[in-house]
């Protein structure tokens, strides 16, 4: 077997060097990202539940939650929801087997509250968020098994296509890095900090403009002056970590919508816009490289809660980003790296049609000096494509 | 002011006296009562929540809960739910009062999974049962407040009728006795009872023949031969219980559709019908007296749910229970009593068009030597007709 | 085989002859009547499917039909709905035999459209109202087929009664026609009054009191005025046709509430009171005789959308108002009879545990003159009992 | 004033040069495009509707419709649908303006039946579909009314970013006409063919493989020969169709997946996969210019269903659209153009932050040459920004 990977030049200069660059990172708060991980949780739930009932993950695809947004009264010190979120888990899912009834409906609601409880904390379950469930039975063709060998590599059923890029750009770093020290390091110290978080970067040329939208949690601020001390404090903690990843100049703007006078601010009780007004649905917010990057190609295709499986827009978009990441690593003299894996329907999906991996060397680096490792490392991994699937289902890799 | 209080004979045999008397009364673990209860739980938290943010009581009623079951797979040691019960949560609320806007979803979905802990401790809430909340805003007619000051006795805006009796026959009193004391103390000895325990009295002459159906909860019991034993101890605890209550022949018969040879009975995960195929909803089950009797008159009216302070349906099926159990406690000779109270649109409810009380004595008593202190009675009960409205936002009445 | 058939004097007086008879008719468009009249379409269309597709009737039961009430704005000359009504079709039907699907959703759901356009004309379909449907699989016990061969009666499955009486009181027939007239003859030439008719009638002593609320269209009415004549008019035909079935004073009112002053009058887009905050569910209405009717034993258990088949209490509600009915039209003399069936678990249908028929008699009538033929006529309606199911799937038998 | 208009090279080869290609359009019967279609209508019928009653557009958002699939049993020469599908209509809308109620939940409502009626003029409205609705008030904040006078340009309220492209390659024209031909001039001969075309194209080099899924509606064809010609005569259609737009290589596929000897193929009742475990969701298909395009830079933005009057997303990947078109249109020499919208909060939507254009132009065309020319034109449109939005709302411009 020999693999179809085909290497030459971006026929572009790497994002690094264009004039203008946008990026954009929804927190895992937003709504959109909710739906996602929602979707993703209940994903890896339904894997492991027939995993453990039957030894195979059977078919099954949650790739549709929808999130109807709630009603709510915020105010210093503690408000209150006044209509709940509604939340709809949509999607298709095996519910016999070999006469036994799997319970596929309450798993994905526990599998939901649970991730609601990590992620949402201030929400409370039951009151604050209904979540409703409509899992189909899927289309008979459909039903057939699959899996039943993990050491068998699935057929591409389908023809599809994932993007991977790497490595990162300096404000495609700091945006994402930013959440993700927010929601994480920033938040175990500051309450206050709700995790729906959304960070914009905007470069031109060498300045980099920063803007972060951060609900903020009532009942943890008693006024409008520690509402304007907590947002400070994240403009300060956003400005520091990214003079940590560049030297090009920085600025930080924090809920740049408040109106003080107004008694505008963003100020939520549950710490997620879906408390007020903002829907969300899977797939509409970021990629599975966790940004939105229209300076690059993107896949259109929703990677949370499809089937890791046998979803072969899933596993590539997943396994293209793998691919970019590795090769990056231990590659020198990349500056930028386009992986594209393109499926073809029938074959193992190990083999794609074509893996094509397009590059930006750096100065004095040449295509050939490195076209062999390049191979070798795209080989390695497109032969461990099942190793995706694996992370996906014990949680590993993020999808969004 | 002179109520209108008539005092006549009944024109039948005290039910005690007749031939063939046939009573039910759905557990609180019934579908119909699930809906019934919560529609009540509901109803007071919509109270309390009016009160205690406005000083009154708005324009609501609740009653209209639907409950649609689920589908589990009960297995001895343990099993699980499959689908879960979905309950829709009906009625109309004032949602906003002079500006202000009011918790009414969030309220009413808190005060349902509460009562749902409370009554149904095995129902997992939000993988086992999903609760959804329509609460529409109501007519504009209706929305202007009422119950401004507790002491001003409010208006008949209907024509509405409610009944009451008393005293309980043995029969009736054996079979709300044997519901209430198997899901109390029972209970507390015994977790495998269920609260969805449903029994029918039927007395022919001299025998009472008592029916349960008692769902059983399946991580309680290691197999058939405990479950076996389980129902024996229910048949034994209410047969002692209906030989303290009546000299008559009393037979127990407990889970009588069981077929041991078919491994086909009463068990369930969460102890409630509603977990498999038993839909559910207000004011199909039990009067507002706690029973089912299809030998008294009864009214159609479904009690629970409703606004406690102008819904004259509500207060007089409420009320003329009290009334009948007053008299009945305070005046002797009395076999048999029925109140009917009867509204007058536009007057004060404590003035109705009609109060009738009809009674059949004991031997040797005269209405004509008790009717005097009957009246005194119902006079005085009519008079504190707001005590109920009290009582039941309280919780310390009943509803179903 | 020879049938439990007792004949026995009513230990009371005829309602004609009580002193206060309450007697009340929701009409085909009160909402709890449309959802009475929709859970009993579906019953008869999945019957008919199941007829159609495999011979015999399988389990099903949608009784517990859910309507949420609408906004609307109506206006003299024509308004409009704001939020649609929102019905829920809930209940359990085999959707699965012998490896065929059988639409039961969509037969659900084309039987309540066709219900509703003949019922509540002016209601949009999909955007004045929502239908949705929730019919689960039901219990396994259950789902075994019944029915199979027409000429074999089934065995009652639980201990359930039915309640029938005849003949109707002058009060219940002037209640009972008034709907019924107002709904079809009146209608045909008066498009203004909608369905949604409530006739409450109040006899003490020989004075008859009528009261109709009666929703009228506000696309028919321009103006007040209109409005006025259009009551009058209602008024007017009530009045008359009561005075054709008694000889006692009669009195009708109709839209009692309305206050010209305030503008607030009975006026509606759809014809139906569901369209402005009046939810409806299914046994909350009507009794399976067409009536609610104090003065009698009735039955709580919902008639509407049960199983015609094996649904017992179904059954024997409207066979136990057959018999009565059928007793007073060919025996003399009867003034009044209660009809009483209880089913004993096991037996079939035709043999119940008891046929109770108390009766009392014209004066100069004794008992014991018709026993006999009392007696034949009950045996004969009995051995004719799976006639009640077919004329119920027919279509021919009103449940409510 | 003046705007930021930058004209410069492309830093790539154009599109319709590099030597790998995707392109997919959904057509307008696929899940993903019905739930754009729908949120769209629902957009612009409220858009009228408030322009009707109030006369300029108030705040709403109805971009998150939410289709869950059905269950169906197609069948050569008539299946039937199981299970209906179900459509919510989700998104915020402005409901009461100075006191009076706007019908928006009616309006939505039927903005989708009118516009599923037109699509997918198979699925019986009711029966095979449901369609609710979940419309709620939005955040105080932004209920403030805008577009007052349609003269004034609004501000930009939101960093938002639009991009648009021209001309199309030959694979994007033959990929959109193959699925427009064929849901229109096809279709009317042709009724078999369902709208749920799906096209998908792929070029390598000189070589362009086009691959069609086409629904074929069961009553229309009587049995597996039938059907084989249709397929045949699609892919017929499609072949001459592509040849006359290019001179490459043109090989056509049609229903990959069909196994005849398996019976499996792509038959439905109603013309659509939704039928038939397909759920689909706004924003997930095709971009606001008809196609799915990885070769080229992508908007995430859902633009179906956003709010045209204000929505800078929406308007700015329509405008840039429009713009790419329009310098094409009418500037000699370009070979591939790209246009890109980035807002800037708080100025006049006609003053985008950068309206930056990237061409690449044809050979001996050297960009000075037409600068002034592009420059003219972009500036042109952008002075006309709210014609975007009246030709949106007039349905003039399709979204997806």
């Amino acid at each position: 077997m020999s693999r179809n990977i085909q290497v030459s030049r971006l026929d572009r200069r790497a994002v690094e060097d264009q004039e203008v660059e946008i990026v954009e990172r929804k927190g895992v708060g937003h709504p959109d990202s909710i739906s996602d991980g929602i979707a993703e949780s209940v994903s890896r739930a339904l894997s492991k539940l027939y995993l453990d009932r039957v030894g195979k993950v059977l078919h099954y695809n949650t790739d549709e939650t929808q999130l109807v947004a709630g009603t709510a009264a915020p105010e210093f010190g503690g408000g209150e929801v006044i209509e709940p979120i509604y939340i709809l888990i949509v999607g298709r899912a095996t519910k016999e087997y070999e006469g036994a009834h799997l319970p596929v409906d309450s798993t994905a609601l526990a599998a939901a509250r649970e991730y609601l409880a990590e992620t949402v904390p201030e929400l409370e379950y039951g009151t604050d968020v209904i979540v409703d469930v409509k899992l189909g039975e899927g289309s008979g063709d459909l039903q057939d098994v699959f899996g039943e060998d993990e050491k068998r590599v699935p057929m591409a059923n389908d023809t599809s296509f994932g993007v991977g890029h790497a490595p990162r750009t300096e404000t495609e770093q700091i945006v994402y890095d930013a959440e993700r020290e927010l929601n994480t390091t920033y938040y175990a110290e500051h309450p206050e900090l709700g995790p729906d978080v959304k960070v914009m970067g905007k470069r031109e040329g060498d300045r980099i403009d920063i803007t972060v939208a951060a609900a903020m949690v009532d009942r943890h601020l008693d006024g409008l002056e520690a509402y304007d001390d907590a947002v400070e404090s994240v403009r300060e903690f956003v400005t520091d970590l990214a003079r940590d990843r560049t030297n090009r100049e920085v600025v930080v703007d924090v809920n740049t919508a408040d109106d003080y006078e107004e008694d505008s601010v963003y100020l939520t009780v549950t710490g997620t816009s879906a408390e007020m007004g903002d829907d969300g649905s899977v797939g509409r917010g970021n990629r599975a490289n966790g940004l939105i990057t229209p300076n690059r190609p993107m896949s259109m295709e929703a990677t949370s809660g499809k089937n890791p499986v046998n979803h072969i827009g899933k596993i590539y978009n997943l396994l293209s980003t793998e691919i970019a990441e590795s090769v990056t690593a231990r590659v020198d003299g990349i500056r930028d790296l386009q992986v594209r894996l393109l499926s073809q329907i029938g074959r193992p999906i190990d083999e794609p049609h074509v893996a094509d991996v397009q590059l930006v060397t750096a100065d004095g680096v040449d295509i050939a000096d490195i076209e062999d490792d390049v191979i070798a490392i795209v080989d390695e991994e497109l032969a461990d494509v099942t190793g995706v699937t694996k992370r996906v289902i014990e949680g590993d890799v993020s999808t969004f």
